[in-house]
């Protein structure tokens, strides 16, 4: 059947997995920072839509993909599970090493999987308008494609250094009709505050996520959306492992590991959930690996606590692996790793030893991006990148113990907007940030102040 | 079937079709610009291998693709046949569109299906390395892109304004193992006699080229690789039009108008030619439609003559479609369809009445892109803008005279690396060159003085 196994448009998944479902311990709920107490669903009215909220808490192992999600998603998906025989041959491994390839959406990653989701319930409930803050704008390209879908209004914040740095992320936003402000702006009271005290602020995506949050609530018809971490987007992400595992089972075969990068936990969750109920119950064996930086190591230097899920302290506490709030991590150039914390279903994984997790230096993650290109041809974001070195060590790992190991990772986006890291990797001008022990130490610290004492 | 049609990988074609087999007047042959007579095959040996030059010249109806060839390209081929729907919808057409979706390739376009069969023919043959020129860099790009799948070194003279303004593409292609140098360079007697004129003169194609083919005739085991114009380019582009075909034959349709921008006519005639013989054995109301940009309008303003290949007179004459090669096109932002002359072939094509051409300006053409963005999501290549224009005119067409046509085009390459001139068209900083009437009478008017006698 050749290297690539393609679905037909038949077997675009019509369901999504909730893993909440089969969990061996329930997750912590999230709480409510002004009273300590678990949070009521009814406290993220103003920010999302009822059908959210409600998947957000479900218990439901599986929930319906609405069929004009199913219609848009089918521009791109299913996706291609490809194996890349060409890199095993490179590597003179006896593993197979196959890769789910998100990169082929319009925005080039697996974000738009719940961007089409979040901009159709937000629609069906009447919303009109939607806010939300990029970085490196990966997440405002797949929010902006998804609102154009559904003939919504968009609203992008954006981290002002990246607007004035990265101006291609930006046109892609504005090609499908978004409105893109740098951050901090003029247009909320938070940002005028900033601006006030320096008006050539760089910004951060802390006062981004509270410009959007802003906005949203303090006008008509408006909501957020957020792209990552929410139990309801890794929900939304499992059509990649539920795709992949068909793929899967049409090529004869079932991974031994699966691997992917990991920032809030999104594309990774997505592609690993599904196969979790299969290590549960009787592949005890199949291991998963969660890939993130030295730089911003939540899940293997990170404590799990409640915190906050933003900087400015908007949201409810969440019980996850985390660097602390307040942590600032170097300017690595995979910027979607970035992320102070970790997904509470991925913490809870990591947490409960059904998932491993590994950090690793940028110019590594390069290198293998690099070696990737040149034997595969697509080149990786280098959020990907991440996950692909570990590919790599777990390759030659099974080569020097002669175990035909199957390997799968999520190849979770392109890096045609990241050429410029690649020209640093290439240059030999890419720094290796060391882990920042002392700044995550303070971080954490001072989660015993900031953050309210939880009462469970 | 759903909206996309896809091919097994069973399915990828093993022959390439052959049109001067079916033309109904042979081509007139290249001449030696020494001689004034028929060029010699044998007097392409320094530049390119025998297979492809016996290529260039056969009348063979098909030709074998070697299984290497085929074994690069799975790793994107078959590319998807699409049904775009929601662009008809917004359309409100009763005409329906269909694209072949050539951005699926790992350097984002049509490109690397004749490169990969280059570098392998080279390879085959001993050669160690290749040059070629670039512009914009999509060219070099999927050069660098088959060097690097066959091992072979790949050197890059890229026009030295892209070099400085658009790096990323020079980092994709170095990615991929490359060198690029920016022309005119200090490595060739051409580039330096340039150089000692002006140290910051800002290069062209034309000197690309003559540095690309010195280069590749004064070195060891070296070549030069051409990305269009010639016969056995197009030849290997079929592959685009034979996958059309059948998967058209899977949806139940056929194509009533085939349509495709036109710069050196590389994926033009990748999907009309194997459409040709329809049109001359059963289907004369089969219509094929060129569409070039209105400040290069080869085939709608240009003359039909013998002229050369590039700037600097190296190359053998070829009877096409020019306007002159001194002609120097204002700076549009499609500049794979900034090219003087066209095809051998697809001039043909319109001298005998076979295909149609159309000329328009960037800003309808970027409108075009625009809202092919905003309904299939896929931001497209400003070259391939210019059919999407043309496509949405026939589908208008179709809706006045409620004639339920079907379209098919090629979608020859995403805009991953023209943001910056999204970003001109959607801030209304984008000019309309007009047609370059006395540069082009004066390009063409030279002509009698510098193409010598040909004596055919």
């Amino acid at each position: 059947m050749g290297d690539r196994i393609l679905l037909p448009a038949s077997k675009l998944p019509k369901r999504w997995y909730n893993v909440l479902a089969d969990l061996p311990k329930p997750l912590a709920p999230p709480i409510n920072p002004g009273t300590g107490r678990p949070l009521d669903p009814a406290d993220l009215a103003p920010v999302f839509p009822q059908a959210l909220i409600e998947q957000e808490v479900s218990q439901k192992r599986w929930i319906e993909v609405p069929e004009p999600v199913r219609e848009i998603w089918s521009l791109w998906r299913p996706t291609p599970l490809v194996r890349a025989r060409r890199l095993e041959e490179a590597l003179g491994t006896p593993a197979k090493i196959f890769y789910k390839d998100e990169s082929v959406s319009p925005p080039g990653s697996h974000k738009p999987n719940t961007a089409v989701a979040q901009a159709y319930f937000n629609k069906r409930e009447g919303v009109k308008r939607l806010t939300t803050e990029t970085g490196a704008g990966q997440w405002g390209s797949a929010l902006s494609f998804a609102t154009c879908a559904f003939g919504l209004d968009c609203i992008v914040y954006m981290v002002r250094v990246s607007y004035d740095q990265k101006p291609y992320r930006k046109t892609m936003m504005q090609s499908w009709g978004a409105t893109v402000y740098p951050s901090p702006s003029d247009r909320t009271e938070v940002g005028r505050a900033f601006l006030a005290q320096d008006p050539d602020m760089p910004g951060s995506l802390g006062i981004a996520i509270s410009e959007a949050v802003l906005d949203a609530v303090t006008s008509r018809d408006s909501h957020y959306s957020l792209g990552s971490v929410l139990n309801f987007v890794l929900l939304h992400q499992t059509v990649i492992g539920l795709e992949a595992k068909e793929q899967m089972r049409l090529a004869g075969e079932f991974p031994d590991i699966i691997i992917g990068c990991c920032g809030g936990g999104s594309n990774l969750g997505g592609i690993v959930l599904p196969f979790v109920v299969d290590k549960l119950e009787d592949r005890p064996d199949l291991r998963f690996i969660a890939v993130e930086p030295t730089a911003c190591p939540s899940l293997t230097r990170g404590r799990f606590l409640y915190d906050y899920g933003d900087t400015a302290k908007m949201t409810p506490l969440l019980k996850m692996f985390t660097v602390g709030h307040t942590f600032m991590p170097p300017a690595i150039h995979a910027g979607g790793l970035r992320y102070h914390g970790c997904s509470p279903i991925i913490s809870a994984l990591v947490d409960q030893g059904l998932m491993e997790a590994r950090a690793l230096h940028q110019n590594a993650a390069f290198e293998a991006g690099v070696l990737f290109a040149r034997t595969q041809g697509l080149i990786v974001a280098p959020e990907t990148a991440h996950a692909v070195r570990v590919v790599i060590e777990e390759a030659l790992r099974a080569k020097e113990t002669g175990e035909p190991k199957t390997i799968l990772f999520n190849l979770s986006g392109h890096g045609h907007f990241d050429m410029s890291a690649y020209e640093a990797y290439l240059s030999g001008k890419l720094t290796d940030y060391a882990y920042p022990a002392e700044a995550i130490a303070r971080a954490t610290a001072e989660l015993a102040e900031s953050v309210p004492e939880v009462k469970v």
